[in-house]
Parts: structure tokens; sequence; C-alpha cells
């Protein structure tokens, strides 16, 4: 039986938000399975800032992909066919299965889904790169002490949300910027932050001044940008800044934002690219903690499902109007029974 | 006998290059010793491009000087009169001494020059803070290991030259960045760097491609501005950039500079900020490294001496028009006998 496969396709480079026109729809017959390989049908898609990134003709942190290709994306799916040792049909695999419905893989690129007992979507999320983000991001490089003073841009976000609440767990004085009060009373009210700033109706200068009476000790960076400067302006003594997205940038990557090296150089501060790959071989010194935590309710978290891989492209632009609550994951197909 | 003191205040905050008119010389009699105080002859004054900085009215990693204050700076000088039991007349003492022929000190800002039998403006340089921060900045922060690449702005400044020398004892790959030809050829004919970039003539770019062809591991950087994101294009994976001054942005500070975060956060690289206020109790880890390379001619260092405390502000300004050949000193009075 020939399954048919849907997939989206670069058409062309995306200037600025996404267009469908920068994408084609393609339907064709999924090619006949050879010797090695594995077929996968895609259930959930996880979309990422990073996912704009990858559309561009420059490098990332991973090769440009020609034009043509299948949109790269990081997927979770069932094994329904497979000619390679290493799995079995009805195995759950992660891997950059890419933003169509059948993946054809060696399998070199498949990761088995661990047994956690957790819902398949937290494997995109607290139990996948995102909460690998915020642990090693925030405690490597971030080296959260008590009674220091953390503030998360993009707060309400899967991986900022997951920030401030370890940051929390840490001791520190946790303050987070989001972009809508409805986030902003979440982060407060739901997950424990000690405040939070609407970017879009307050003055972040004049609001860091007040909830940060003791300056800025560690920022965890998802934008970039003007916040990045008005953070910047209020940092402490050997303050560490992560870098870990520039999602005010990603639209025009590669043009040089302004940046107060000034206040870099006298606080002898250190702001450090941050790229959750280079953890990944370590994730099981996380996840034990981030189980305990989300057990205990200190680790809270929330899903975004859109429905139908149709909507990924519309799905990608949510995250840079901010459109999204939580976690957000595009349902392929159905979760295997 | 009364001393008529000879001194530079700040009459104006400048913009951009100092002006003359930015400061009233002041000839007026030394008060009397008080108990506890130490009257000290200035012989050098160390110019630093940071004496720009403090110039201003923002906050650096010192408090801003207020109008009508005697200029801030480093000097070395003999002690002529003490009523402290520290200090004794014919003592030679380091500090900041300010812009002044003589300064009234309560003994708590000053240092005693070590006998290290080098010739006493060495301990403004080689065997002061200049050392230190070549020392320390390129050691502690920029991390060098043997075959790595390194590449230094303001190659050929006091600062610069040394960072290029202990690279290159370290075993790196040293390209360094200067304005004349002359420059160019001292730092690689007379110093041992491997290439050095004319800026001014040169394609910075394009240079570093061909100079660095396994990319760029280290960058010591003492100016800022577009040769900062010249080099940040090409850095490799965790590169270190250690931001040691801002000599292109002092002129107009607070004001922030564009900087190519993409590939900071691309690369996982690390752009750190170094005063070497910091390092200093940990001098006497240094002094014997660096006296020992500079026996032994690994470490080659000279000083551009300019006459008279009247020069001052004009010898600030050549910092900015790269137009010292070496560390720049400011000859004050005759050395003791």
């Amino acid at each position: 039986m020939t399954q048919i496969n849907k997939q989206w396709r670069i058409a062309a480079r995306p200037v600025g938000r996404v267009e469908e026109s920068d994408f084609d729809w393609v339907e064709e017959p999924v090619p006949a399975l050879q010797e090695g390989q594995v077929l996968v049908r895609n259930v959930y898609l996880s979309i990422d800032p990073t996912n704009r990134g990858w559309l561009n003709e420059t490098r990332t942190y991973l090769p440009p992909l020609p034009l043509g290709s299948v949109v790269r994306g990081t997927g979770l799916g069932v094994v329904e066919a497979s000619a390679n040792e290493r799995f079995q049909p009805g195995d759950r695999v992660m891997g950059l299965l890419g933003w169509q419905l059948y993946a054809l893989n060696d399998g070199r690129g498949l990761t088995p889904v661990p047994e956690l007992g957790v819902p398949l979507t937290a494997h995109l999320g607290l139990f996948g790169h995102i909460g690998l983000t915020a642990y090693f991001g925030l405690l490597e490089i971030g080296q959260p002490r008590t009674g220091e003073t953390l503030v998360v841009s993009a707060a309400a976000g899967a991986v900022g949300s997951l920030v401030g609440q370890i940051g929390k767990i840490h001791g520190c004085h946790v303050v987070g910027i989001a972009g809508t009060d409805e986030k902003c009373r979440w982060i407060t009210e739901e997950l424990g932050f000690d405040a939070a700033i609407n970017y879009k109706t307050e003055s972040v200068p004049e609001r860091l001044k007040a909830l940060c009476p003791r300056g800025v000790d560690i920022y965890f960076d998802n934008v970039g940008g003007p916040i990045l400067n008005a953070v910047l302006s209020r940092i402490n003594l050997r303050a560490r800044i992560v870098l870990c997205g520039l999602i005010s940038q990603y639209n025009n990557a590669g043009s040089p934002v302004p940046v107060n090296l000034g206040a870099l150089l006298v606080q002898r501060a250190r702001l450090e690219g941050f790229i959750v790959l280079d953890y990944v071989p370590r994730m099981m010194e996380a996840f034990p903690h981030l189980a305990q935590w989300y057990m205990q309710d200190r680790l809270k978290y929330r899903v975004h499902i859109v429905d139908g891989l149709e909507q990924a492209p519309a799905a990608l632009n949510m995250l840079f109007d901010g459109a999204n609550q939580g976690k957000l994951i595009v349902q392929v197909s159905d979760e295997p029974g």
C-alpha cells in the first residue's frame, strides 16, 4: 500500500514574516522503503523560533536548506514500516522529521522516545529540547545563586516560563517580560514569578528600575533588541547574559543590532551564546530534576496545539506575533493508539 | 616653604575629542600638610584610553568627576613630605595622583613602587596596569591554547602589542590590526606577530578571511565598532571575545553599537568585559612571568614620553588619533636622583 505524503517545501526565502507563497504544498506518493530505511508517520511538529532562521539562506548552527527542500522541523512520530533492524513498527521516535506527514529516514537521525509516563507532547517541551534549553541555559551559563535577580524575556514562552520557575527554585528574585497582561498575570499568579513587565504597554527601563532594586545579575535573553539594552543598563558586576535567542532579529537575520557594550565592559559582564544541541548528550542529568519539580508542581507548563500540517506556516508566525500560549505544537496526525 | 601646584581641572564635559577649553589650568599654593597626609610630587602620568571615559558625566567603573575637579589620572611620583607613618620622603609611589604637579593624599590611595630594577616608566607599563591587562585579560578571559588563532585590535598599542606577544608565547597564530603600515611592520617584524592588517588601507573582512584560514578563536578587543563585527563574522565555535576597551566609542560614550549577536549565538561564543582593577591583587602572579619573558627578549615594549603636564590634554587626543608609538606617558617633573 502506497501512502500519499503531504509536505511543505521551501519555495522562496522569506523576508520578515513568512507568507504562504514562501512555501509549496506538495502531495505525492511516498517512495518505496530501501534497505536500512525507516518510514515514520509524523504526529507532532515542534514549532520554535529557530525554525524561522532555518529558512534563511545564511548558515546558522545548521547548514541552510536549498530551495525546494522539505522545511526542516523537529517532529515526534511513530514508525510505520522499517527496513532497519534498530526500529520496529510502532516505535515512537523523534528527530528532524520535517514539515511533512511521512518521513523516510536512514535511522541515524532518529531518537527513541524514552518511556517517562508523560504525554507525548511533553517530549517536545518540558522533557525535550525546551526543558533542556531552560535547564542548561540557566544553570550552566546563567549560574544562578540564591538572592540574585534574574530577568527573563519572552517570559510566557515555552522556554522563558520554565527559566523563571527554575530561577525561583534556585532562590532568585525573578522578573519576567512578556507582551500581554494575560501573560503577565499567568507568570506571576500561576508560575510564581515575583513580577512581570508588559513591554507593549509599560516602559521597560522604568519598570526594571522599580522591580530590580538590587540590579540584574542574570538576564536570560530570548529576544535581543531594545529590551537587551534596557536590561544591560541595570546589570550588576559580573552579570551573566544568556543569549538563547534573538526572536526580535530572526526576521532580518544577520544585521548587527545595537548593544550597550559599555555596560558589559564596565560591569565585567559576560554575554554568551547558547545552543541546546550541545547539551543533548547530558539530557539524563536534567530530566530527573525536571521530573521531580514537575511532580512537586513547582514547574508548570502549558502546550498550545494547532491542528493540521496545513497550519504550520501560520503557526510559525504566531510565535513572532506572541499569539501562542505555551509551547507551540502542530498536530500532523493522530497519536498512536 | 610653600610649593606652587599646577593642575588641570575639568571645566566642561568634552564632546568627542577633548579641547583645551574643556580644562582649566590652575596654579595655586599647595595647602599645608594635615596629620596623616602625604605630599607627592608627580613624575610620570599614565595616559590611557580610559582617561577619556572618566571625563564624562556618566558612571564608568569609577564614579564620574564633578566639574571643577582635578582630572583623574594614574601617576607615579616621589614623596616630598609626609605626616603619615607609612610613608617617608623619597619613597616612590603610584596611585590616582591626578593631572597635577603635587598631590595631597591620605595615604590610602598610594601603592609603593616595588624594586624590580626596571626603569620607573615600566611601572606604568609592562610592570603596571598595562602588563596586568594584557596578561590577565588574555590568559584569564581569552584562555589561549596552542594552535588557536588570536586577533588583537589596537595591536601596536601598549596593551595590544603585549597581548599579541603573550599569544605567541602560548603558541597562538596571532593577527594584529593597526592603523599605519609602520605599526603593522613593527608588530610583525619586531614583535613576531604572524600577520597584520592596516584597517585604514585594507578591507578588514577580506584580510581576516585570508589571514585566519581556520577562523578566529580569541579576539582581544580594544576598540569595538565595525572591526568587532568583522571579527565576529569569522569566529569559531566557543570563541572568546575579551572586551578590554571600546576606544572607538569613548568619544560618544553610552550609545549602543551594532553587534552581530547572531554570530555569538550560533557559535556559542562568549563576550566578556574586563577591567584590570579586578586583577591588581594578583599582580605578583603575573610579574615573574612578564619579567622572565622580558629578560628573554620574548616580550618587547616601547614607551612614548610627552614632556610637560601642559601637554596632557593634547597627549590624550594622540591616543584616539593613533599618533603614539608605545605606552603613552606624560613627564610631569624630573625623576628623583
